[in-house]
C-alpha cells in the first residue's frame, strides 16, 4: 500500500461535522489530500453546486456523496416519500458533480421481519431512481453494511448481495467498498473477482476496534484497530479499482477532537499504512 | 412451528447464572420445560458427572455444554493452554453426558490480523481434540458466531466457514446453530443444505432488538426483536434438524430479573412462536 496523500479523501463524517464545508475544503486542501466526500448534510450552509465548484477551486476531486438511502418502507405513502427524497439526492449529486451517489439502504422495514421482502423493495426504488439518474454523471453505489446493521440499516450484508441487487436494477449500477463492513468476510474476494473493475465506485477505509463499544459510533482510526488494511487494499486493487480512497470514521471520540488534529492524524496514518 | 415445552432446553446462561446448577434443574422441571445446556461455570457447586445424574433424575435432557473455546493462540505455549483447558471441557462433556461440546473458536490471537491464519488455527487445535474425544459419546459443535465478534470472539461467522472448519477436521464434527449470529445471512438455507442433518448439532434461539446497545449482553427474548424465528426454525427442522432447542440469551435485562420469572416468560414466548 504505497499510496500518497493525494489518493485519500476525507469523507466529511470524519470531522464529526463540527466545521462547516467551506473550512473542510481549505483544511483538506491545505494537508494535500486529494479528494473530499460531502455528506447531504453540509449543504445546510454550501448549496451542491456552490460546493463542488469550491472543492474544485481548491484542487479536489469530489469523491461520492454521501447519502441516499433508507429505501426499505412500510407503505405506499414511505415509497413516494423516499423516492422523493432520494431523487433529490441524486439531483444534489449531480449539482455537486459527485461521480457516485452512496446508498445506505435501509434494513427491516417497520413491522416487517423478511430481509428477502426489504431487498425486493430496495431494487424496486433503485429502478426508480436509476431512470431518474439517466442522463448525468451520477453512479448509483450500493453500500453492504456489516451484518450487525441488518434489523436497522441496511439488509444488504454483503459484497455478493450488493451485486445481486446490482445486477437485478441496471448494469451501470456499482458499489461502495468499506473495510468497517466488509473485513470478516471471507467471500470478499470472490465478490472482488465478480464485481468488473467499472462497478467498483468507491473504497472507504477506517478499522475495527476490539471492544467496539458502539455498534455505531465507535469505529477507529486507521492502525487502531484488528483490520489488516494493507491486504484489503491489495484485493481492491487487484480487483481493478484506481479511485481515491476516502476516509469515513464513525467515532464519538474523533467526531470531537479538534478537527485539524482528526485531519493530519488521518494522513499520517494513511501515509503509515 | 408447533413445538411443545418438552422440545425447549434452557441454556443457563439466560438466567445469568443468579442460581445455582441443581436449582436451575428444579425450576426447569417444573416448568415443564425439555432440557438443560450448562455452562462449565455451573459445574463450581456441583460436579459435572453429579450434574448430569441430577438432570436426568429430573426427567430433563442435556442438550449441550457449552462451552470450549479461545482455541486461537499467539505462541506454542498458549497452544498447549487451550489444548489443555479443552482437553478438560471435553472430559466434563463427556462425565456429564452431554452429546455436544459447543465451540467459541476466539476471533483474531493478539497481535495477529490475520482471519484465515486464526481459522487454520481453530482447524488444528480442533483435530487435536477430536482425537481426545474418541471413544466418547461427545461430538464437538461449531458454532459460527455473527461477524460482529470476527475480531475477538469467533474468526468463523457464517454456517458455510464453519462447515469448511467441520470438513477439514473430520466427518463427525458438526455444528452449533444459534439464530443471533445466523439470522441476517442470506446464505443460510445454502449452508443447511450442505450440512446433513447429521452434523446439525444444536440449535439455539433469541431475538435481535432494535437498536441493539450492547455487542455482548444486549441479546432480546423472543419476539422482542426483528428475527423471523418461525422462518428460521422451518429451515432447520426442513435441514433435519430433530433435537431440542435452546434458549440462550446474553442480556444485562433478563440476566438480572427474577430467573423464575425469565423462565417462565421463555416458556410462554416458546408456546407462542
Amino acid at each position: 500500500m504505497t499510496r500518497s496523500l493525494t489518493q485519500l479523501s476525507l469523507n466529511t463524517a470524519t470531522l464529526g461535522f463540527q466545521w462547516p464545508l467551506d473550512r473542510v475544503i481549505d483544511a483538506c486542501a491545505a494537508q494535500g489530500i486529494g479528494g473530499i466526500a460531502p455528506w447531504r448534510r453540509d449543504f445546510a450552509a454550501l448549496q451542491p453546486a456552490e460546493a463542488g465548484r469550491r472543492i474544485r477551486d481548491a484542487g479536489l476531486a469530489v469523491t461520492s456523496l454521501c447519502r441516499g438511502g433508507y429505501l426499505v418502507h412500510r407503505d405506499a405513502a414511505e415509497r413516494t416519500r423516499v423516492i422523493d427524497d432520494n431523487r433529490r439526492a441524486v439531483d444534489e449529486a449531480a449539482a455537486l458533480g459527485a461521480p457516485a451517489l452512496c446508498f445506505v439502504v435501509g434494513g427491516l422495514p417497520v413491522g416487517c421481519k423478511d430481509l428477502a421482502a426489504a431487498r425486493a423493495q430496495v431494487v424496486d426504488v433503485l429502478r426508480v431512481l436509476h431512470e431518474h439518474a439517466h442522463g448525468t454523471e451520477v453512479r448509483l453505489a450500493v453500500e453492504p453494511l456489516h451484518p450487525m446493521y441488518a434489523g436497522d440499516r441496511s439488509c444488504i450484508n454483503t459484497l455478493a448481495t450488493a451485486l445481486d441487487v446490482c445486477d437485478a436494477v441496471a448494469p451501470d449500477v456499482g458499489v461502495m467498498l468499506d473495510a468497517y463492513h466488509l473485513w470478516w468476510d471471507p467471500e470478499l474476494a470472490n465478490g472482488l473477482a465478480r464485481a468488473r473493475p467499472d462497478r467498483l465506485l468507491g473504497w472507504q477505509v477506517c478499522d475495527w476496534l476490539v471492544p467496539t463499544k458502539d455498534l455505531l459510533n465507535d469505529r477507529g482510526m486507521m492502525g487502531d484497530g484488528v483490520i489488516d488494511l494493507p491486504h484489503l487494499d491489495r484485493l481492491v486493487t487487484a480487483a481493478g479499482y484506481r479511485g481515491l480512497v476516502e476516509v469515513e470514521i464513525f467515532s464519538d471520540d474523533w467526531g470531537r477532537r479538534d478537527p485539524a488534529e482528526t485531519l493530519r492524524v488521518c494522513a499520517e496514518r494513511w501515509l503509515a499504512l
